[in-house]
């Protein structure tokens, strides 16, 4: 390899991980332009809670781990009543939220906790700004 | 500068830009070891609800943006009823949380809003699962 090949493959990796650098400190730019947001208010079964809990994390690492267009899952409990969940979801657009819906893992999750779940909310929702780090 | 020189540079620049690579597969850490949650429902006076919007957007996206341990701020509104808001709140933790509502940007958002809020519920929650994409 000649000298002047090294010096261009040696600018061309530094520029491509200033990139890198930079983009770290931009805002979370597939999350800001997300179209869909879903929210759902879950009343678990107090006496199944650690075993729902551990199906839907599951569920939701899988999700974000390997489907492209599901962006973020936020799963919380009210500080006040543990067993009812609020959930907050992320999809790139209508498409991701459907292929989720359409997933092994998330059938898998539907049909082992749906006996566990004493209620369901759903709301629909439109992003007003979603603000990240990335 | 030699050829052994350049050839080191390539070398570490390419390690970087890769780990830069592999960072962008795992999920966002940050967030996934935050502390605090805290969502907000907010009913807003219709006719100034436009006004409210703009003040809003502009101090989460300020917080996301300079605050180290705001790691996410979303706003979504119900699709029935634009006027309903709903924020999910993620920070690093309390002193987080207690450095953001003391900034200027959030001092000067409230005093801008409070009379266009006609109600207001705030829920304190326990994080079980917080997975998002980087």
């Amino acid at each position: 390899m000649n000298r002047r090949l090294l010096a261009s493959l040696a600018v061309a990796a530094c520029a491509l991980s200033l990139e890198g650098r930079a983009m770290a400190q931009a805002p979370n730019t597939a999350i800001a332009e997300a179209k869909i947001v879903r929210i759902a208010e879950l009343e678990i079964d107090p006496a199944q809670l650690d075993r729902y809990t551990a199906a839907v994390k599951e569920e939701m690492e899988i999700s974000v781990r390997t489907e492209p267009g599901v962006l973020g899952i936020y799963c919380v409990a009210e500080k006040d009543n543990p067993s009812k969940l609020r959930f907050f979801e992320i999809y790139a657009d209508e498409a991701a939220y459907q292929a989720h819906i359409q997933s092994p893992h998330f059938r898998k999750y539907y049909e082992t906790t749906k006996t566990m779940i004493t209620s369901r909310k759903l709301i629909e929702t439109t992003p007003v700004l979603l603000a990240a780090k990335p």
